[in-house]
């Protein structure tokens, strides 16, 4: 686990433990909540309906949170804590949700070149005006750190308020050692959710290499990220393996480094077409293979085997207007745990709605209620290797998300806003 | 123009022209706006970006507001006044947006049957279980006026934080007269932006009805028609011509009925086969056709002719995983002015965000990004019957809709994040 996840962002609970009782007003959609934290930081939530992901929902329900951590969860009649609550009047609460796999920090729009493309461009006509993620390369290296980290912030709030609490962000729009580092140091800097970086110089191979990549892995993407993690800014190393980027082989010289470094690797796999790399990233104990759309069954042995975890990705393939569909019935068969992530980037899914992808995710891939909601929470916690969250149960970080809902069901069923009531995050509630 | 449009709904300019200048500190995105309005209820808007929706956009535009009207719209360089103004900072400036057909006010959710049929159930053993439009009727009659309000309240209010400050709103979920009625009422006392209503008593056969539409037209629909019209709650009229739903001579009957008493017809035609419903609009010279996925030229022909606008909704296309597009080179070459809008309702499109439409408008049907913008200003405007808006112009009501983005291409390249930065409604600022 990275540096990123050792260290308590934002506010700590100490800030609050100090000076006795502290009451917080705090405004949730035009509604006021006054509660008084007891005995230090401690917080209680009554009357919910708990997705604990760890068994069938709980309808009366409450959360003991001390600090920090998730002291208690279960009914109400066995509750032990007594004190002032904060009651939830049966409103759905879940883990804080965990956007696995996204390209958060880039420089520019690509809304000229959408625009483009409808009003009749070609891809070829676009990519010869410098379009494509050439134009985000580009973009990105002329950017500031600073302004890097406003935009990214900017989309990072988005998510917040649909009750992201850890995000994955990866580098891979600098291609080149100088700019990957400032991607995963502005990474570093984003406010208000865990973040878990991943080093993804393998994401493509910039123009002034083209035709080279063995050349721009030895000169460029390699030593940034041996780079990255000399500086402690790669939690998990990335690559996309496909006809337009990197082949099987290639990757494989990624994952050894990595592998050299001791850092976890996760890939982009089966997205347009099968190179067999959902297989390769499994040899190497991947956390995850990402997209999948044409993912075969020994790809899905090796992940089950591996205990890979298969990201879903409908806003590519929404955008894409893709046909060819993620084998979800395979992966279920061969038991290979699923996430669902918004895949922020701002080519193939300028989307930084998490509960949008649940919704594209059973809509268009028709994943049940119960697997998206697994998605974004425990799976995904395992997509990033982590096992202190994703769930609620005692000992666990106090994340949790409260929903203007009474079932999860109605997370995946609206399109385009979100039912978010109010976030805690690192045992401070937000809205 | 009923009722609700010729009222000017919450404050009224009248409430900040006393007392001598009035300083507002609003808070929009953690950027805090201080402006003084000058003599008067005058708003100056500087250095935006104006897509007045009556030519080329305006890249260092102003725009003056008088009271809950547009004083003047141009260029910086021709400014005419002279005062405090709001710096944009190039933002783009849009015309408030319309959303030209929503379902807005029902009782309950659909969320457990979108689970179910994820789970596997078919359609008929959802229909069996009550389910399908059936249940909404059910919880809809079951709601007071009360409970109808609230929630439909919530979900304008969605639209609002997305820039919408006039929306349609169908009866059609109660399919009796005093449901029918209590709908509508609901739809007057709904705040915060313009509501138009369309009275959609033929939307569906109710259950005790089930093969005797025309008795059901007989004694509730044309009945509840007549009683809504007499108390001044119907703006225009619609059905829903299929054959799941009202022939073509059914909805022939209606419209009669509404001719006679002075009110504009529109029509649901062509979304799931071609009943030649538009080109029957057409002839009682219907407002708009929506949805027209099974459009044919004939139709067309006879829409451009009337002026009737097609009311383009992705969101049910998406939804029901459609693979009909509607025509829309057709509509192009025919010149038929093209709408954009949610059609939320609970089943097919549980949707409120109007740029997800946008969106969705622009990905799955290649419409572009010049033509979803109209789609919800002018020719939505035109949808419904209003002249007084949906432009930026001297004289137009002061609703307007100021983007954190610098090009119009923006609003339809994102998915699932409004980037509102703030709305005029009626001449004020919210956000």
């Amino acid at each position: 686990m990275g540096p990123a996840l050792r260290q308590q962002r934002g506010f700590s609970p100490d800030d609050v433990s100090h000076g006795g009782p502290l009451t917080a007003v705090i405004m949730c959609r035009h509604i006021h909540i006054i509660f008084a934290q007891m005995q230090g930081p401690q917080m209680i939530l009554t009357h919910a309906t708990l997705a604990t992901m760890d068994g069938p929902l709980i309808r009366d329900g409450a959360v003991v949170l001390d600090g920090d951590r998730i002291a208690w969860a279960g009914p109400m009649a066995d509750l032990p804590h007594r004190g002032e609550a904060l009651d939830l009047q049966g409103r759905l609460v879940t883990p804080g949700l965990i956007d696995c796999h996204t390209h958060l920090v880039h420089g520019g729009t690509r809304a000229a070149e959408f625009e483009a493309r409808l009003n009749g461009a070609s891809y070829e006509e676009i990519a010869r005006a410098g379009g494509g993620i050439a134009s985000t390369v580009a973009a990105t290296r002329a950017a500031s750190e600073a302004e890097l980290l406003r935009s990214a912030q900017m989309r990072l709030d988005q998510m917040r308020r649909e009750g992201v609490t850890t995000v994955e962000v990866k580098s891979g729009y600098g291609l080149d050692i100088e700019t990957e580092l400032r991607l995963l140091r502005v990474a570093r800097r984003l406010q208000g959710a865990d973040v878990v970086t991943s080093f993804l110089g393998a994401h493509a191979i910039p123009p002034e290499y083209k035709g080279h990549a063995d050349a721009y892995l030895d000169e460029q993407a390699l030593p940034a990220l041996r780079a990255a993690h000399a500086a402690g800014l790669a939690d998990a190393v990335d690559g996309f393996c496909e006809g337009i980027a990197f082949s099987p082989a290639q990757i494989e010289r990624v994952f050894l480094e990595s592998q050299r470094l001791g850092l976890p690797v996760k890939l982009h796999a089966e997205q347009l077409s099968n190179l067999h790399g959902a297989a390769l990233a499994a040899r190497f104990g991947a956390l995850s293979a990402d997209h999948l759309e044409y993912l075969d069954e020994d790809g899905a042995r090796a992940m089950a085997a591996a205990g890979t975890v298969a990201v879903i990705l409908p806003g590519a393939f929404y955008t894409l207007r893709e046909t060819q569909l993620p084998p979800i019935d395979l992966l279920r068969r061969h038991g290979v745990r699923m996430a669902v992530a918004t895949d922020y980037n701002p080519g193939t899914a300028p989307m930084t709605s998490l509960t949008l992808a649940m919704n594209m995710a059973c809509t268009l891939f028709r994943m049940t209620v119960s697997e998206v909601l697994q998605g974004v929470t425990i799976h995904a916690a395992a997509a990033l290797g982590l096992t202190d969250r994703g769930r609620i149960a005692p000992g666990l970080r106090a994340d949790l998300a409260i929903w203007e809902a009474a079932d999860p069901a109605e997370l995946g069923w609206r399109i385009g806003a979100t039912p978010l009531h109010a976030r805690i995050y690192g045992g401070r509630l937000d809205a």
